[in-house]
Formats: structure tokens, sequence, C-alpha cells
């Protein structure tokens, strides 16, 4: 195409997200600078999403501008922050103008609702990779950890979990779906792939209430095992309590939406551990169903501290995953 | 080699480079949390490098480190900061322990000689590409753009260029040397394209004296272009002035070692331009031979706004890149 890289920076890049005050120089030297906001501490994170690992390769532009920020911001809200500048390194094998516009777009347009402006990042040629940062803005001794569960904590997820899953299912046929699936529902569930909706607003509604929280990426006992590792305790997740999602049911088995719903990633909800007392100030979050309590955290085994980890209980008994029918409990890149 | 992405970012990225005081939370979490400098600005930079593209496929992994480190560390130097906070995604196409030891190692020893502590980034499978973000602090408008040249202004360079591309050039064969090059200076130019030091002590006493700077990546041509660009003028270089390296002249013939001091990159020089009344603080500088003037800055074109750009001189006339044999000015990953 004949699009130098200062060219295709220029051109689709210069002016994407919101313009903010603090940037004091963006898109196109050697590096941004930007103001640090008094009294507060930085949250920086990082992911990348790999063509064919973590989306189809004949996924639309949009939504692969979309989730490569959204996996981003899902993060920041894990951490209880608020998002502020984003950095973006694309690696492409070639220049597609369409591409490209539609790629900034959907990134643009997520960023610009999060208030974030993108303040750098490079071009390189290769094999098709986005690796966004962001960083983002917390009052001080106000993030969120992982490693802050305390056994009697109750413990939370946000929204419905699985659907993402579900949706990709749908869009790669790896998964049969009920004959009566209707297409709004079959849509409403790959916009929950394509589209997701990182937790932001909650996730300030969540500092200095809840004890530790992460965003679930790889599915839910996937990561819950992962709370349960770096707080160093048990998470009993009981099954009848998960948000039940009508789409899911609409689509697939029941015994398929529970797998989904257990081990599917790619949602970014928040997973959250909460004290007791204060679960009252959660009450309205409760009725509204944005967040459901699915579960507690346990004392890890006194004889056995390295045996943090997930317990699945359904009606008071304990539940092996091999009775569910699954094998692993999410996505591991290595494993 | 059922090592799980935790435990590899455990085992591999814990404790990379420099404990830092500023580090609230480091590798492990969703994300790092950090203490900003009071009374800084930050600087936020990125590069990625892919294997095939920025290093031969069988690049030593120590080397890999280092330049993935070295080229956002030379970045931070390029805008006159100080580097502080380090992020690494990392897309590997399986685990070899003993690579990612030596790339590991490899990091970690330039960022604890910079003070460079790692707080994050992701692992993903996929095709070997790396990504790097450094952030950096400066006093409040003392960091240093490539925008802001002025006519008049004396144009320098750091150490040699064209050293690392001669050292790669050799690595790949690809440029036949001299038949009498011996074994030490020719390592002496592959270590100049594994391991470039990045010049952050030079950045640092470039603050209030530079008008303008940005480091050399792509090639002095390609790189004084974009300057002569962002500045808005012409840049004269004079060819008779460019910094002689002996292991060049040593490796190759003349007409070579000049096409590789004018377009060969990696060495991760600074170019700067400096207003002639700072001329004299530059001195000591000058003459332990840290530094070189190779030419100034000159109005642009009144009649061709649109004409910045590099003029090329030998013994007070202007030459053609055809002249010396050069089709094009440096590298770029889409042109």
């Amino acid at each position: 195409m004949g699009l130098s890289e200062f060219d295709l920076i220029d051109r689709f890049f210069r002016d994407v997200g919101r313009t903010r005050s603090d940037v004091v120089l963006g898109v196109g030297d050697d590096g941004a600078i930007l103001r640090c906001p008094p009294g507060h501490e930085l949250v920086m994170v990082s992911d990348t999403l790999v063509a064919g690992v973590h989306f189809p390769l004949d996924a639309p532009a949009r939504s692969v501008g979309h989730r490569a920020l959204a996996v981003n911001l899902s993060d920041i809200a894990a951490m209880g922050a608020t998002p502020a500048w984003a950095l973006l390194s694309l690696t492409l094998p070639e220049v597609h103008e369409r591409w490209l516009t539609e790629f900034a777009g959907g990134f643009s347009r997520l960023a610009r609702t999060h208030e974030v402006q993108l303040v750098g990042g490079d071009t390189t040629r290769g094999p098709l990779s986005l690796s966004v940062q962001v960083v983002g803005m917390v009052p001080p001794e106000t993030a969120l950890r992982r490693s802050t569960a305390r056994p009697g904590d109750l413990l939370f997820v946000s929204g419905r979990v699985g659907e993402a899953a579900g949706g990709l299912a749908l869009l790669q046929a790896t998964l049969a779906p009920r004959e009566s699936l209707n297409d709004s529902v079959r849509r409403s569930l790959i916009e929950r792939f394509e589209f997701p909706q990182p937790r932001l607003a909650l996730a300030l509604k969540l500092r200095g209430v809840a004890s530790a929280a992460m965003d679930i990426s790889d599915g839910l006992l996937a990561d819950a095992e992962k709370l349960a590792r770096a707080s160093g305790l048990r998470l009993r997740i009981d099954l009848e309590r998960l948000p039940q999602s009508a789409a899911l049911a609409e689509s697939f088995l029941p015994a398929t939406a529970t797998n989904l719903m257990l081990t599917g990633g790619d949602d970014y909800e928040l997973l959250f551990s909460v004290s007791r007392k204060y679960q009252d100030r959660l009450e309205p979050l409760i009725s509204q169903g944005d967040i459901t309590q699915i579960g507690e955290c346990l004392p890890e085994m006194p004889e056995d501290p390295a045996h943090a980890g997930v317990e699945l209980w359904r009606e008071g008994a304990r539940l092996r995953l091999s009775a569910l029918g699954i094998e692993r409990s999410g996505f591991d890149h290595f494993a």
C-alpha cells in the first residue's frame, strides 16, 4: 500500500479516544509526556491479543479494536481504578486501510466512552497481534488486589458468566446449539464475545467495600483458583447460586450451559470478595441483578497449606468437576 | 513443558530488575500499583520486537532480552527522561526453560543497571515477539521533543553510527567483510548489534541544552528526515563530519562503511539539535568524543513548505544519495 509506518500512525492513530488535559504530548514523538494526577497512585495493566488464539482470524476489525482495549480496561476495573492513557503496539502482516479504519474506530469508540486517550505505541510488520497497555489512577491505598480475600468473606460475580464463550462457540460452530435457537438470542451471545463491556462503573462502587477482586478472562473456575491461590484460602462456589443466563439456556442443553458458565472465558466480569459487615452496602446492586453472591471464602486446609483452591457445591453436596463432564477448569496458554 | 502461564511468570519474571521503593505492587495481580513521583511529569514509551524482523530467529536469548528493554530505554533517553518501570508482553511459540532463563537474565541485567523494575506484563502463545513499555520521569517542561529544533541550531549525534548494522551484516553474511577482518573487531561490531547501550547518562546532560532530540533506530538519514519533518525545517549533514568508526573501516570497504553510517539502524544513538548559544556547554562531551557535530538546522524552503528534509553535503557540495549507491534512506516496516 505504500503507506509508511509514520503515515499509518498519523492517519489512523493520532486522534483515538478522548483528548485529555493531563496529556502534555501524545502520539508522534519518541514517547508521550503525561501529567501525574496529584494525590493518586497509578495502576498499569497490559494485555496482548494474538489472531487465531484470542480471536478468530476473520473476526470483524471493529471487534478486534474494541476487545484489545476492553480486556485492559477490565484489568483496570479489577484493580478498582479509573483509566486514563493507553498505548497500542500493533503488529500487522500488511496494511489494509479498511481494516485499520474499522479497527481504530472500535478502539476509539470504547476509549471515548471511558475517557481514555491513546498516547503512543508502535506499528510493526509481522503476524497479526495487538498489545495494549492502560494506565489508570486510584486514590492511595484503595486499589483492589486479588491477594487480600479473607476467610468468611462472601464471594460475588458481576453480570452473567459463560455468555461470551457461548457466543464464540456459536461463531465457530464448536458446540451444537438447540434447534429452536433464534437469531436475536444468537446475536446477543456473539455480541458478548465481540464487544465485552469492562465493569468500570461497578469497580468504583467496590472501592472500600470489596476485600479482593479480579476480572474473569480465562473462566470462572480457573480465575477463582487464581484468587484462592493469591489469597491463600479456599473458595466455595454454589452451583445453584450462579447467575442464570436466559440466552445460554435458550441456546444450549443444560449441561453445556453449566460447563460454559464454569469454564468459559472472555466475559470480563468481575469476581470479588466482600466482608459480611459490608454486605448491606451491596443490596442495591444485588437487587438490580448487577452482582450475585455465588459462594464464600473458607480457610485453607491447615494440614495442607499448598492446597488452596476452589470447591464446587450443589444442593449442599460437594461436586467433582468430572461429574459435570469438565476436564479442565479454564484456559491456560501453556498448560 | 507443563508450566502454566502463572508458573512461567512466577518463575522467570517475578524479580526482574531493581526493586524500587515507588512500586507498591509489582508482577502478579491484574495490574501494578505505582506511586507518582511528586513534581515530575511521566514519559511513556513502547516498542515491539518481532523475531525475523527485528532480530534473527536464532539470536541469543540474552541479546533478545537486552534489546527488548534497550530499545525502550533509548526512547526514554531521547525524551530526556529517567526510566523507572517496565512492562513486558512476551509472545512465545513454546516454553523453553533455558531460553527463558537467558532472556530474563539479559532483560534483568540491563534493568538493574538503569534502576528499572519490571512491574507487569503478560505471556501468550504465538509467534515469537516482545512488546515492552517503559515509564520514566522528567521534571516538568524539560522533556526533549523531536519537533522543537530551530533554524540555526547545530546538529549532533552521539557515539558512532552504522556499527550495529555492520555487526548484523557480519552475523547474517549479507555484506562481504574485508579479508583482513580480525575476530575481535568482528565481535565488537556484533556486540553493538546484540547489546546496544541506551544513552541515558548523556540524555540527562542534554536537558535544558538540546533544542530537540530523538534516538536513531532506523538509520541516521531516515531518522534525521523524521526530525526535520517534525520540526518543519531542513537538516544539513556534512559527510566528512560523521564520527569515524575504526571498526567499520577495518571491516568494510569505504563505500560500504559510509552506506552503513548513513542508513544502518539499530545503534540507538541520539540525534539532537543545540542552539549555538549553548555550544560551549557541550565542549567536554565533544572533546571526549561522546558526541559529534555533524551538521546544522536550516530554514525550510519558503516556496515549498512540505519539502522539509535532509541535505547531505561533502566538501562543500551537495550530494545525491544515488551518488553514494544508496537507494533508500533507512528502514520502514510498511514502505
